[in-house]
Formats: C-alpha cells, sequence, structure tokens
C-alpha cells in the first residue's frame, strides 16, 4: 500500500495503456522492417489469434512484409524424437550468426496442443541460441487441424524474411503428416537421423526418405562414430534407390555431432551447394512458385472451413447433432447434411 | 452388319433402356439387403459419384442401410507395401467364408488417383477370393483429398453390413495419414511385418505400432520362420513400451504364412478374443460411437469444402488467381482471401 501510493494513479493508467496498446498493421509492420523483435512476436501472435476480428489486420502485416525484399534459405528439419534435433539447431543456429547471419527457428506440430508443446515449447531446450541477438525462435503454433498450424508457420515464414532474417530454420516431428506439411514450405528437407538405432526407434517411413535433400546422422561421437560411418554407407546406398529428383540434386548423407560441434559446417556447405545448384537451374524459384500455388489453395480451403465454423448457428447446431449421435437417434452422415442445409440456408 | 440385324432394334433400344435404369433409393436399398452383389457395387458407385445431383439419392440409400440390423467386426489392416496384404486377405477371407461369414474387402488408398489404383485396383490380386459368391471386393475410391476418399470408403462399410457381409476388411498402405483414417472406421487394427526386413523396408512408424491392436508377421515359412519366431518375441517386447490402451486390450503379436495358410485362424481368434472383451467391457460401442461422432465432424468439413468447390465463381476466379500468382502478382494469402471474398459475398 505505501509503496503503491508514491505511483501516481494517472501514471499507472499510462503505463496500462501503453500495454494494451492497438498497435496498427503500418506499427506492427515498421517495427518487424526495424528488427524489432517484440513487435515480430506481436505480429506472430496476431496471425495465430483465432479471433476474426484479428485477422483483417494480420493479413495487411503480411501483404506489407511480402513486398520486401529477401534473400532468404528456408531449411526443413525433421526426425523423431530423441534424435538430437534441439542441439542441432542450437549448434547449426549458433554456428550460423557467428558467420553474421540472422536466424529464426520455427516449428510445425500438429500434436502441441495434446502435450503442450512438444516442440520448442520449452526454449530452455535451446538455451544459449535464444539469448542469441540474432537468432529468433517461435514456438510451435497450436491448432486443431495440421492445415492450420502450417499455415500460421508458413506465415511467420513472411514476417521472420521481412525482419531481416536469411536463415529460416522449420523444425518438425516424425510422426505424421507434419513432414509433408514442411516439406512444401521449405527449400532444403534435412532428415536427421541416429547410427545403430533400429526400426521402431527411428520409426522414418519410405516417404521422408524420398523428401529429404539431405540426411544428417546425428550424435556421430564417442562409441557411435564408426557406427555413424556405416549408416552414412547404408544410407547413401538406400538413396540410389530413389528416382533421380526433378530438380537434379542428388541428396547426399553427413554425419555430425551436436554434442562435439563436428560434421556441422559440412552440413551447411551442402545446404548452400544445393541452393547454389537449384539457383542456377531455375527449380530453386520454380519450387517456391509452385508451393505459393499450393498453398493458396491449402490457405482457401482453411478460410472456407473458419468463415462456417465461427458462426452461432454452426456451433450450436454442431452441438445438439453430437448429442443426437451420442444417443443413436441419427447417424453422422445425415447429421452433417442437416449441419449443411442449416448454415447454407442461413446465408 | 448380318448378325445385328438379327436383333430388332426395339430390342436393343430396350437393353440400352434396362443397362441406363435410373434406380431409385428404394430399388437400390432393397437389392442391397436382398445381398445382391451388382445392386451393392451400383449404389457404392453412386455414394463415390462426385456429381452433386447423386448426392441426395445416395444420402437417401446410406440412411436406408443404417436402420438395417448388423452384427459386423470391422477389421482395419495395414503394411507397407511388399508385406503381403493381397495374399494375406485372400487368405484370411477364404478362411472366414468357409467358416459361412459373408466378407466385403474395401481399401483406402488416397495415392490411387496418382498411380491409378495401387491397392485392390486389380481385382487378379485377390482372384480366388474374388470368384468367391460369399466375399465382395471393392477398389479405393479415387479422390484429392484423403478426407473424401475415407469417407466414401466409410460409407460403403454400411452399405455392405445392410447387404449381410458380417467381417468388414479395409486394407490400407503402410503411408501416410491413411491408417489413421481407417484406424479410425474399424474396431480392430492389424498391422502387417515381416521378420528380418530392415528399418527401411518396413517404414513403419511408431504411431501406427500405437494404434494396432495385432500384429501379423506375415511370410514366416520357410527359411523365414526362425527370423519371423524372434520377431514376434522382439514386438511383444516393444508392444510393452506403450502405456495400456483405454480398452483394457493387451496388443498381441503372432506369425503367419499366407503362402501356406498357417497362423491365419490364430489371428482370426485373436481378434475374436478382442471382440469379446471390448464387448463385455463396453468399450466396442463406446468406440463406434465415439467414431461415428468423429465422422460427423470431418463429414461436414467436406461439405462445406464440396459445397463451395463445385461452384463455378469458385472454380474460375480460382484459375484466375493462380495465374496471377504464377506470374507474382500476387500472395497466395491475399488470393485466398481475394477468393474466400468473392464466393462469401456472392452467397
Amino acid at each position: 500500500m505505501a509503496n503503491k501510493s508514491k505511483i501516481p494513479s494517472d501514471t499507472i493508467s499510462k503505463i496500462k495503456a501503453i500495454r494494451k496498446q492497438q498497435l496498427s498493421a503500418d506499427d506492427l509492420a515498421q517495427g518487424i522492417f526495424e528488427g524489432n523483435k517484440a513487435m515480430l512476436a506481436k505480429a506472430i501472435t496476431l496471425l495465430e489469434s483465432t479471433n476474426p476480428a484479428h485477422f483483417e489486420k494480420a493479413n495487411a502485416v503480411i501483404e506489407k512484409c511480402l513486398a520486401q525484399p529477401s534473400n532468404s534459405i528456408r531449411l526443413g528439419i525433421t526426425g523423431v524424437p530423441g534424435v538430437g534435433k534441439s542441439s542441432f539447431i542450437e549448434t547449426l543456429g549458433k554456428t550460423l550468426t557467428e558467420k553474421g547471419n540472422k536466424v529464426a527457428v520455427l516449428a510445425v506440430d500438429p500434436t502441441s496442443s495434446l502435450s503442450k508443446g512438444s516442440i520448442l515449447g520449452d526454449k530452455t531446450r535451446m538455451e544459449t541460441l535464444a539469448k542469441d541477438p540474432n537468432a529468433f525462435i517461435r514456438p510451435s503454433p497450436s491448432g486443431n487441424s495440421l492445415g492450420g498450424v502450417a499455415q500460421k508457420t508458413r506465415e511467420s515464414i513472411i514476417l521472420c524474411e521481412a525482419a531481416g532474417y536469411n536463415v529460416i530454420l522449420v523444425e518438425t516431428v516424425g510422426v505424421g503428416q507434419s513432414e509433408i506439411a514442411v516439406h512444401s514450405m521449405v527449400d532444403f528437407f534435412l532428415l536427421l537421423k541416429l547410427s545403430g538405432a533400429g526400426d521402431e526407434l527411428q520409426g522414418i517411413k519410405r516417404g521422408i526418405m524420398e523428401m529429404a535433400d539431405g540426411i544428417a546422422i546425428n550424435k556421430a561421437d564417442g562409441n557411435n562414430l564408426e557406427n555413424a560411418k556405416l549408416a552414412v554407407t547404408e544410407f547413401s546406398r538406400a538413396l540410389h534407390l530413389y528416382p533421380p529428383k526433378s530438380n537434379g540434386w542428388t541428396p547426399k548423407v553427413k554425419k555430425c555431432s551436436a554434442l562435439e560441434n563436428s560434421g556441422i559446417k559440412e552440413i551447411w556447405e551442402m545446404v548452400q551447394q544445393f541452393v547454389d545448384h537449384t539457383k542456377s537451374n531455375g527449380f530453386f524459384e520454380v519450387n517456391r512458385q509452385q508451393q505459393n500455388k499450393n498453398w493458396f489453395v491449402h490457405t482457401v480451403d482453411e478460410y472456407i472451413k473458419q468463415f462456417f465454423h465461427q458462426k452461432e448457428t454452426f456451433k450450436t447446431e454442431q452441438a445438439r447433432l453430437l448429442t443426437e449421435i451420442e444417443e443413436h437417434k441419427i447417424s453422422p452422415f445425415y447429421a452433417a447434411k442437416i449441419l449443411l442445409d442449416k448454415i447454407t440456408e442461413e446465408l
């Protein structure tokens, strides 16, 4: 009480007002262009918002950011839990910022709403990188559908690039369709693996192998080193079984140790070789163009869904019909038809 | 010319008329209840149709079929290409029909529109079963989205059950999200594996292992037999690492050989034990109820998408905007917003 009384009440109001300040799309974009991390974070929070009122403003910020020139490299990184993704990203990130790059780390984890953020949810996992002024780390957006989660990450890439981040690392976990989503938003897709671990521990599917532009055998240190060398040979041979990629690039296998900081530079050299290769044959640009077209198609479907889901009639009717289904009064298909009729006749 | 002239032209017209005959929902349902395979196939073709005019009738047939009592077991079967799914299903199917069951084989393969039907597309793969009067085999519906493909298979299950098929086998291929879709429409989920094959060949993810109610090590014959026995032990141990299932069932691992018809009966006994177990603890019914609710939610979203996609404005505007994106005149997100605005303002 004694302490509080020293601050005049109008000052407190002013501070509160500033905190609550409604920043315009222009304010946010300006902050982003200046590389202000707090503004970047605010803008990402805005675009992740499910509040329809925020939708317009978030879109305005994205459009402004798209107009900014960027010469970024977007790198997707996947691997099952336990493969050492966090330490790998931290070591790679530090290596890159030391070379003068600005590194943004994003994530796509559709399970995070269930598990309360298994990826990047805990910033302490990348303590050193999190403190680096030239690094920006953002956990996976949460959401009910992979489509929604991935779209928000995709939009965040644009904002990070406008804020001057020239290397965008997009992490995902080696389960489910999330790899496909991340693959569709990056230039280079890196698969992390362990040597010596059995089938079930690695759990990487054939389809993921096919998507990879490069494989890194992580934890190639100590007793694992010999196994890692063997794994490099094995996976190189396995990759040869796949048909050649349309971009003319032959995926490579490297070993590394995030712990000992060995092999990390070589992996980055591989990424740069890839970028040089695909920029010279035009594929880099063609790929980004195709990605843009795919994202348009997916975004439209996501918007259509949102358009209906936010209607009051939709919510109340859906709840009512779910109860009827539970009570065996109606079939799921007929209930769906009733709901569609109800919302479309109301339009 | 000489032969043709023997058939009076009005007879030809009559035959054509019968062939083209527009069967009513009642006709189709009646045919299904009588176990008429041709009528069942026609009704499934109707529900697979993308023609909006067929939508109403297909729904009417489904509603009628849902009213029919059924005591079916729905069994999902997955495994990567090469694991021997077709021979397994053929051998299991024959074993079941010999015991007096009626067996329907359906499939969910979202890649089939690309690969022109990799699953069940070729009926010759299950030649003996296809000729069995008590078996009904239907290839995967084709479609642009897994949601659409899976929904149609799900609806086909209802029709098959109304036609008296009491064992429904739903096959899927061990890649992508299709396992999750099939898992959400069956009572028991069986994973086929091979012994001795390496990580990449099997390519089954941890998540799939977690969904399995049982694992069958196939091709346990000849030189593989000893390896298969080892694999049974290994996988049984691996399954113990997962948390117990809410249905109180402990997944089991069995070996079998479709070639030698060994172990197949034991796998069916396992399925029946599971059904007894979950029917006695109520989970069987609870699971089907939850599946119905999930299907309702997914079906609504699919309907909403279709509702817009079939509009002419949608098609022309989408094509126009894709060109603009290609020419870098507009961003994918802004284009999506324009398309949404265009179609919603027209409503």
